[in-house]
């Protein structure tokens, strides 16, 4: 009997090293041929399953998967979309059994965050129950850094690495501008429900003191009177401030900045970014010249500068994720546990998915000062491992080089397309 | 008689590359100590000249001074001011004169863009006429890619590598995306009056064919409907679409796109940013999702992913100042000439400052193809050996090493102080 195949999807927003979790999920499946026929990999994320639109991975070169290592992107594409559950999802199950029997599929691999480890134990749990025993595993991925029982999320280190590096530059500039231009930069980062992003720019400034560089999260409310009179302080001692904050700074009402409109500004709801919101705000108070910025996409793609620390997790959760396979596991997510931090020391446990979906980890608020501006030493002994090693990718012809995938299809075996899905 | 003095100044906006023409600057003007004695930078531009703030460079350390290839910013402080011509100007060319006697300048570099080689250039004539002889010299620098007579700008190459390689990298997460969420990137650049960096930009895309990435610059006016109808093939073909626009994307009546207030969206005069305005135009117009990234200092700050051609020349900008101001040659600038494309060839040579001095080299019409969307090959023979070659700078603990000087003041010597600056 040939040995059943597994299947491979990424899910939600993707990160700069998520391929390097397919890499490291493939690589380990190609070891154990006798036990893993092929890998499979969904064509944009879970809606592929259903949709029977499927990738052979097996007939990419060894070179190819290697080079998922240092691909931005989902390489097999994402989507965003979660299974119901029962009863109403009924009608999805039915089909994900239809296209897992047609293909063999003996083992299901979702790459994503909280919301997907909730698609992954429910192919865990209600597959096996409507009569197709599967092996399903959720493997960890999100800038976000907010899955639970995880220190951290594959993707996050980064993100943290270069959101700090871009601030540490972009202070350099403003410094040299200040004394008869730009006085203030404010730089937009991720972070609609917690301020993980926003926090890390902290790193750009060394430890110690009020340094002119304010991070504001939205696990604090954002205090307009308080924030302007610390970025006044800051220009009056250092002749400029620095600011990073992440989009989804909140005000006391809970409503985000970029709803209330900031500073009254009509129109606003319907361009976004909160960056802009701030700098006007400051350089009509204060009377300044202000530069902002946001990264959007450009911060979570940068595998240019990946953290090799988040490069190796990346790729030992994929690895994991196999490995757990194989001994029986299912039903979990391989989650990185901290060992020691300095020197950082870390290794990859397999958590019950039932404690882990659709929960999320905050900033804590003791990673911020009582200011809720700067980083305390606790945060930094927190986030500088995640950050550590440059994995810088190959370039050639001065811009980096990235996996070309052969994206074969697998045949289809089913008669009808599924159009229930929503 | 000991040998005279030299002050190098830094000035408008900076570049990620600008510290490394001082670093060969200094590094020169220590190997010539018989004919040049201390080198000072004034701080903070010919502003700092002018209030007498020097900073002498000789209590930098080789090491500290090596830093500098890698520190973006301007280490020693720019300033956007420019000098008054004769007669107004005269107080600002006696004081001038003052300073220099008083530290036994001999030779004056200026280390800048257009604007900045007339005030080079008036420090060349007007001084030895008002009786005080002294070489000045004008260095190029500038992101903007627009000084005349040099093939290329010392700090464009690095800002030129950063942007295509953050589209390129965005472009991967945006293919990922695209299928059920985000189908449109739009990232904004620098470049209020050319199209140099978001030309640059195109280079993401392979050579050929209308791949799903457009470029907006503001030698070409921009065209709503024309370009809605591309964004909306491009979609169609690929199921997604890249755009990089130029911050100075002006429409037919020659106004910004940003003072015109894009869609009529009321505020955004306040706010900035022509990005979010496409952004909004876009997802009013073909109803779907579109994300939006602009990245101000970011980019020109980004030194950790450094072209090698770039520092290279901008090394070799500051060494061939010293090596022509020893040769008796003044009011020049050594600019950069291209002998040969592929494999490419420059040299440094020295170019009359009336003739480069408040002109500007826009980008060609040929360099994009008829639509004004896309490179053509012409652009990518000349922008990719720019961008050549990874100058990948230092880090520890995560984070790249900037030069940590020691900003020694050169103690005053005149007992007044300088008001009359404006």
């Amino acid at each position: 009997m040939s040995p059943q195949n597994a299947l491979y999807a990424q899910s939600g927003g993707v990160t700069a090293t998520i391929n390097a979790t397919a890499c490291g999920l493939i690589e380990t499946a190609r070891r154990h041929r006798s036990r893993i026929g092929r890998v499979y990999a969904a064509h944009n994320g879970i809606l592929g399953v259903l949709a029977e639109d499927l990738i052979d991975t097996s007939a990419e070169s060894a070179a190819t998967i290697r080079a998922l290592l240092y691909t931005p992107g989902g390489a097999f594409g994402s989507c965003r979309f979660d299974l119901s559950p029962l009863p109403q999802g009924r009608a999805q199950y039915e089909r994900l059994i239809a296209v897992f029997r047609a293909h063999n599929i003996g083992y299901f691999f979702y790459n994503g965050g909280n919301g997907s480890a909730e698609t992954a134990h429910r192919i865990a749990t209600i597959l096996p129950r409507m009569g197709y025993p599967v092996v399903s595993i959720a493997v960890p991925k999100t800038i976000d850094n907010d899955i639970v029982h995880s220190d951290s999320s594959p993707g996050f280190g980064s993100v943290a690495k270069f959101v700090a590096t871009s601030m540490r530059e972009a202070m350099a500039d403003l410094a040299s501008m200040a004394h008869s231009s730009t006085k203030v930069f404010v730089m937009e980062v991720m972070g609609r429900y917690s301020g993980w992003i926003a926090a890390a720019c902290g790193l750009a400034l060394p430890a110690g003191g009020d340094g002119p560089l304010l991070v504001l999260v939205p696990e604090i409310d954002f205090d307009r009177t308080r924030f302007l009179a610390a970025v006044r302080a800051r220009i009056a001692r250092h002749g400029w401030c620095a600011v990073a904050v992440a989009e989804g700074l909140r005000l006391r009402d809970g409503r985000r900045l970029t709803q209330a409109g900031g500073d009254g500004i009509p129109g606003h709801e319907q361009l976004g970014g909160v960056a802009p919101l701030i700098a006007a705000m400051v350089r009509r108070a204060l009377q300044v010249k202000v530069h902002w910025g946001s990264l959007d996409y450009v911060q979570r793609a940068a595998r240019h500068l990946a953290s090799q620390t988040d490069v190796d997790q990346a790729y030992a959760v994929g690895r994991a994720a196999v490995r757990f396979a194989l001994q029986g596991q299912t039903d979990v997510m391989p989650v990185i546990e901290r060992l020691a931090d300095q020197p950082y020391r870390w290794r990859i446990a397999p958590v019950a998915l039932a404690g882990i979906m659709n929960r999320e980890k905050r900033l804590p608020r003791r990673f911020l000062s009582a200011d809720g501006y700067r980083l305390t030493a606790r945060a930094r002994t927190y986030f500088l491992p995640l950050i550590r090693g440059e994995a810088w990718p190959p370039f050639a012809a001065g811009l980096p080089v990235h996996a070309r995938l052969k994206r074969q299809p697998v045949r289809r075996q089913l008669q009808s397309a599924f159009r229930n899905i929503s």
